[in-house]
């Protein structure tokens, strides 16, 4: 067993956030991390320590981006008011943001937090169709509000899952259902949405939208083969249905080929809803989906949102759009990202336990299994390796439906100098025995 | 009627928001303002001329001031990350926010809206009673969730009220219900509970909680005698249930006695929920609860906000109750606001449209009514003196039942010769005919 050991000082911090956030409030790793400072893909602890941040996709331009930071000042010193004021800075970004699309994505909803947004697209989706029906995948996790965490079997709500919803098994490349791999794969997934289309017409309910994340990041980021959402979506629109693409953790050019999840597959989604990297870390969310859908929306649903779009958020995803273009961060996501597949799957001739490496761009893992014949997942180990990486001053999580999947996804500016040590870091902790 | 005339440059700016956030997006004014700059109570337009802002609560301590930007500009360029990290800085604001609050609410929930505030303590409330009925008070506004909406009469969901729910009517101390005044406006208000409570268990349903605005914001700020509250809660408090006040108008000192709003009743809360003035316009919602409700909230809900509580937002938070302190504005909003609403009564004694003057601190209004003995609600006359008063300068709004309410809600460094300005433009509108 290691020995980590949790500082006293840390103990006394851990002890007062229980008093004042109440107990049970999750933390990262068996000792926790008391930040106090980060910078581009560094992070630094109260002891001056420095790690490099392998995990945090929510300062996608790199942390405390003095871009960013520069806008936000500005328009904070400046004005900050609600949407019921004309204003420019609000459009200008809405028709930046709206640009980065596919035709018919032409009309801009903010709010503040990725949960809001789903929350508008399910109401969107509602409205236009008349129909509750939805279909999610399960593992997936798209929010934390009374309606949206109905979606999920991850945190599944105290209330349980709404019967209006089917969940459905996410695409799995490392251990593909019936053996189906390739394009195979898509056509068992479209499957799979055709029966959760008819138990919902079994139970007299009509479908309203599938809502998945088209990298499906949270089920373990399959590899799936283009077109994979082609057929599974032709099903969804035949039976009235809406294509809603969750882009909160692929979007903004994370996957390194295209700035939209969506756009790997080849079918234009009807709504899409992104959050987390949007402001660097300012609370910005929004939704982006066709006109009419959008129109519809408003007319009926009357939707305000306080903070939402306000000129300091649209200031600060304005910059975000300014740094990844001028920084080429998305070629470098691409870049780094092949470099550093490459790099894993040497590791996975050096280490058993690595049984499949996967992602795209600076979204990637490694699948950890304690035997490669049997895939038996190495939970445990996982667990292990992240706290020791921790110890090591690399900042990474797990995911997955057995918890057995490294994720790494770091700030966008993550160059191959940071890929190195990042992996000569994991040679050494995957060398240790456990 | 009034010859208002909209300029080429903003029917342009109407024309591109229409197409880049959809038609039906609601806008101020018969004549829309094109803000780009504040400062204090000031707002400025595209073409340099300048307004007092009488309505916008969400800049509580002024447009813009220095004090919050300079915090948020720190912040930011110093560290946001999300809690999942030990942090000191949620946990400074968490202490210094709870210190405003009476025993037992001692514990906080940070998120980014006053909707997800909302969503946090109606799920609190959930998971602590088992129950899921619901109080509220017709003409409130709670949020734009799916669930929150469904607790609104005044935007209510296409969905409809959810049968969980009962409205009941508000106190109303200008049209008392059945002539009930003074002492018996509580008792009225706590008849009305106890009927709205027999009707859940009618229906096979226990009551989770009362969510109240303990001002009574959007229904009109009625004057309501002290200990308004008690005979209502108690009923809530035999019957199972919590008592929720939702402090996103009356809070952070607005109405000049109390921190916050329900102090004025002399009944502590169980849950209490904030949103608006929290951040100064920077995107922070919280919830301060008893410590045994959030610990079970924690456990069952495991609740996540990736926003909610980073640095920057306590930052912010840390700022606003800064400037309340050092700059006096509970004290400033009790001394005008007296100072207001003794010169509205000036005001009333010389125009008979003012029915009836209220409010408390800066949070004040008058009604207009077409006959002082009939008091018909002046719906129409309301809406041009709004419009009128934008057109020289003075921003505010209207609200209530009847849209008949002078709405005005300044920032709190809100000074008497801004009073002056505000009640002698008053003055001339409405000597002007119609």
């Amino acid at each position: 067993m290691s020995t980590i050991e949790i500082s006293m000082r840390n103990r006394a911090l851990i002890a007062r956030r229980e008093r004042l956030l109440g107990p049970g409030n999750p933390l990262f790793y068996d000792n926790p991390v008391h930040l106090v400072r980060g910078e581009g893909v560094w992070l630094y602890d109260a002891d001056g320590r420095r790690y490099l941040d392998c995990y945090n996709n929510v300062p996608h331009v790199g942390h405390c981006h003095p871009h960013v930071v520069e806008a936000i000042t500005r328009q904070a010193s400046t004005l900050n008011t609600h949407t019921r004021y004309l204003d420019e800075t609000i459009l200008d970004y809405a028709e930046r943001l709206i640009g980065t699309f596919d035709d018919p994505l032409s009309t801009a909803v903010f709010a503040c937090t990725g949960s809001e947004a789903n929350e508008i697209a399910l109401r969107m989706a509602h409205v236009a169709t008349g129909a509750s029906g939805l279909i999610v995948t399960n593992h997936a996790y798209h929010g934390n509000t009374t309606a949206v965490s109905q979606l999920s079997t991850i945190m599944p709500p105290v209330e349980g899952l709404g019967r209006h919803v089917r969940t459905i098994p996410p695409p799995d490349s490392y251990r593909p259902l019936r053996g189906l791999k390739g394009e195979k794969l898509a056509s068992a997934y479209a499957y799979e949405v055709a029966r959760a289309i008819d138990s919902l017409e079994a139970d007299g309910l009509k479908l309203s939208a599938i809502l998945v994340c088209p990298f499906f990041a949270n089920e373990g980021f399959p590899d799936v083969p283009p077109d994979f959402m082609t057929q599974a979506i032709e099903h969804v629109r035949n039976a009235g249905g809406l294509y809603i693409a969750d882009e909160v953790q692929p979007g903004f050019g994370r996957t390194g080929n295209h700035m939209w999840g969506y756009m790997a597959h080849g079918v234009v989604p009807d709504i899409c809803t992104m959050g987390k990297p949007m402001g660097n870390g300012h609370p910005l969310s929004g939704v982006v989906a066709r006109q009419d859908l959008v129109a519809e929306f408003r007319e009926q649903v009357k939707y305000f949102n306080t903070f939402g779009g306000n000129a300091v958020s649209c200031a600060a995803g304005m910059a975000v759009l300014d740094v990844i273009e001028e920084e080429g961060l998305m070629e470098n996501a691409r870049v780094v990202g092949d470099y550093v597949k490459q790099r894993l799957r040497g590791l996975q001739e050096k280490h058993d336990l690595i049984g499949d490496v996967r992602g795209r761009g600076l979204f990637f893992g490694a699948e950890l299994v304690l035997d490669r014949v049997t895939k038996e997942p190495a939970g445990e180990e996982t667990k292990r390796i992240v706290n020791a990486m921790r110890e090591k001053g690399v900042l990474l999580s797990r995911i997955g439906p057995h918890d057995s999947i490294l994720k790494m996804r770091p700030p966008m500016p993550f160059s191959q100098d940071n890929a190195d040590q990042l992996l000569s870091t994991l040679d050494d902790v995957l060398s240790d025995a456990p």
